[in-house]
């Protein structure tokens, strides 16, 4: 497995595999690897013939008050954990490598402005900026994103639809801890006390899912949901909503295929979870 | 020479291409093709194993009180020139083939909010998205750009470098009418007199070479090519200005290379020009 930390000898490397007819799949990332990461490296490693990780805690999807410096960060363990999956490449750039006196950007209406957006106002431009630079690096035929990350999910698949890349978007299913907990970089901010707190969100998508099934209106499905979360004391909800699956915007009743998102405050710590719910024609 | 109207029936030739392992260059124009851009065919021809031209009036590169539906079309043409000049391929798209729901865009700070930009507000990022689209499908090698409009090359480059296409952005020379008129296809627009008043922008323009050689402040320059305009009843100034070659950014001293660019309007028609000076070190 190779190591690049430069755009030139990445490309250059990505060049020469796609002379030799190789087929290559990135996997995005911004490091500190646990089981949903490795998921979509494993599943990319399935379907290509080379397999691309990005490992770079992006400086521009952070608002100014967020956790950019403590985002945590090992990047001896990402690369035991990429080499023992399969991985032929970590691109690793700095970020002085990455933006330099960087004035362009990419964006996208309607899809980031609300959930998380609202929240993060500047975060899906960076998200979008970054992902744009690393498919033009990598030139992938096929990128893997997590199905935790739900409203980035489907903002880069609707980003790639409309600025026609020649590139296709894989989600996969959100991996969780033994006791329902989504695997997450930013669970390693919570102590013990706010470990045991944080089920409250697994619980609350237990409990929409079930509520779901049963066709009723959004708002029931989301004051279920959130009298689950109040119950718990170190929570506090940032949102829950239900939206349509593809365009992100709010739907009242539940009657095309909707995404179930929420974000919620344990103590200092933003978590996010969501779930998939289709209805059958 | 084939025509193609839609992305996909484009993709498959160019991937074919791309398989036998030709070289593609690419230039975008909104059609009603003069010979500033018969100058950009002929060097794509020059130094590409294919051309492609894009013929495509961008509706939104065009603000709500532009000229999108008086914008001139004659794309049996246009067709014959890039036939005459040894293209491979033009791409016609409709609209609705190249805009669905779209909600992505690319846009830039600082470089697209001085000159054009004042006026245009929505122009540059219209001009990004399309170019970032036509990129995406067309996947070129080289693409070709004319320095009539010096602010699109400018930001076009600074685009490509900062989202990290693989495309080389090559910028041509101004192409003129005898009489020292700059082409463009809103020349048609121009009456008789009009037109004769239209020569007043290269008068400036010629002002400005030989004021800005001895060396004086940018205000003096654009105050001796203001004078020339304001001498011409039908002009009236959008703007004049010397900007640093690179950031587009105004400078005081003419210190480094510059670009001094004017936008004019002739009665209704709003015409562009300018020249770039290099400063020996």
């Amino acid at each position: 497995m190779r190591i690049t930390t430069t755009i030139l000898e990445t490309r250059e490397q990505i060049r020469e595999w796609k002379k030799a007819g190789c087929t290559i799949g990135l996997v995005p990332t911004m490091g500190f690897l646990h089981e949903g990461h490795g998921s979509l490296i494993e599943r990319c490693r399935r379907e290509n013939d080379r397999v691309v990780v990005s490992v770079f805690v992006n400086p521009t999807q952070f608002g100014p008050n967020e956790d950019l410096e403590d985002y945590p960060r090992d990047f001896a363990h990402d690369t035991a954990l990429c080499e023992s999956l399969g991985a032929d490449l970590i691109f690793h750039p700095e970020p002085e490598e990455m933006y330099h006196d960087a004035c362009a950007y990419v964006n996208i209406h309607t899809l980031s402005e609300n959930l998380c957006g609202k929240t993060r106002p500047v975060h899906f431009q960076g998200v979008c900026t970054v992902v744009s630079k690393l498919f033009h690096i990598v030139e992938p035929d096929t990128a893997y994103f997590g199905q935790k990350d739900a409203q980035q999910l489907a903002i880069i698949k609707k980003m790639v639809a409309d600025l026609n890349f020649d590139i296709r978007i894989v989600g996969c299913p959100i991996v969780r801890e033994k006791d329902g907990l989504a695997k997450s970089s930013r669970n390693t901010y919570l102590n013990k006390e706010e470990r045991k707190a944080a089920l409250c969100l697994y619980r609350a998508i237990q409990q929409g899912q079930k509520v779901i099934a049963k066709g009723c209106s959004s708002d029931m499905v989301v004051q279920q949901m959130e009298k689950i979360i109040c119950e718990e004391l170190l929570a506090r909800i940032d949102y829950i909503s239900v939206t349509d699956a593809i365009t992100l915007q709010p739907v009242e009743q539940v009657e095309r295929d909707v995404l179930v998102a929420m974000a919620v405050y344990i103590g200092k710590t933003r978590l996010i979870d969501n779930f998939s719910y289709e209805v059958m024609p």
